[in-house]
């Protein structure tokens, strides 16, 4: 409510491609609005000149609103924006949002941690400046963790071989969402060692690897996304409750 | 929105302690509330008992709100009262909220992951199911993760035994953030070793742990938060940039 107070008031909008139309249709139409998002990997516009245009826009005293999908502080590159305008003696508010793994928790209706289950929540990223984050990864992963990968790209084998290199048993349930919480999104249920055969859902994605997964509702989920083509490998018991009882 | 628009339709709505006036005003005033908050420990009411007022007002078919500070699914028990629900054939929707961490890390102004310095997000809590989670945090800790704790509790000690066990060095920068985005926040900034001496900041409060803490901007917060009485120890550069520049 805060961020729509905000974009109601803006002078200028920066956003990125996973903003929906109903979030930009708060803007006046008095604004100027940039998309500055990429597709498929391509940047639309580089970071150096999203900070350019940040500050450009705000040393002439303009409402500026820089509007992520998700959170901006995680994985959301909101932390180089920050100190560049910071540098500059730029005055700013961050507004704290919906970070993807929240967002495809809701979607799957599945909870992240569990007292029974998971007491710990790991989140990752597939792809880093290096193109190597995965070196990074926790060497040893608590069997009572979720973990969740922020981008995890197309090739699912050096992730697969690093989980279970840091502990996590191949059986263990993971979910792909793909476009999570947008009228395009799309689950495919399946367990670590399976993943290799999960076809290929299009980009933005995150991967969920965890126990939780098991208290996944797919008769809700079903009729929530009416018109959604399901695909899910059998190996899971879709219904956590119904193999409980 | 997607809340906002759940509480103006609300015939019930059942909330914790941690939920705004600002919030609270959206929810008619024909429905009926109920405050099931806890405060120190205290339960108001159980969650037994929040389960049945919850299944006992959805049976009756009226539009049932669960009102929570933070994210249901994020160490919030949401998984308990999705399966008691579920259990019964109560259709619901999970909508997804600002989990505390990302509002810490947006009141702070610092990023949890950051490309130069944190590319694991670790979030775990202090007080567990039987008093000790700790248990099942990571046994390292990579030198690259911010790690947050959810409920740190009053005494810090066995905390950071285990996070320097873990590997986390003693001059790691951390934050205690109590009340996190309202009226009453307070921050202290200090290192891991030196939290043994940090002032007894009220729940509800957050720790968090790693380079990203020398972010902070000191400036910005003073001027935000005016009237807040800051403390902290000096070991720590209140400003990232100042000294890397």
């Amino acid at each position: 409510m805060k961020a729509a107070k905000l974009l109601r008031a803006a002078d200028v909008v920066l956003h990125d491609e996973l903003v929906s139309p109903e979030i930009l249709a708060l803007v006046p139409a008095t604004a100027t609005v940039f998309n500055v998002g990429k597709r498929c990997g391509k940047l639309r516009t580089s970071q150096d000149e999203i900070h350019r245009l940040l500050a450009e826009h705000a040393s002439l005293g303009l409402n500026v609103v820089r509007l992520k999908g998700g959170d901006p502080m995680v994985f959301g590159r909101g932390g180089e924006e920050l100190e560049y305008l910071r540098r500059l003696n730029i005055s700013l508010e961050v507004v704290p949002g919906v970070t993807a793994a929240v967002g495809a928790a809701a979607a799957l209706q599945i909870p992240l941690t569990h007292r029974d289950v998971s007491s710990t929540l790991i989140l990752l990223t597939g792809t880093g400046k290096d193109r190597g984050h995965s070196e990074n990864w926790p060497e040893e992963i608590p069997p009572q963790a979720t973990v969740v990968i922020y981008m995890p790209g197309h090739d699912f084998d050096p992730l697969i071989n690093r989980l279970i290199r840091s502990g996590v048993g191949g059986e263990t349930p993971c979910a792909i969402i793909s476009g999570a919480s947008t009228e395009g999104e799309r689950v495919h249920v399946t367990t670590v060692e399976h993943l290799r055969t999960a076809p290929p859902l299009p980009a933005p994605k995150l991967l969920v690897i965890g126990e939780v997964v098991r208290w996944r509702e797919v008769r809700g989920l079903r009729e929530q996304f009416s018109g959604f083509r399901f695909s899910e490998n059998q190996e899971v018991s879709p219904n956590f409750l119904e193999s409980a009882e």
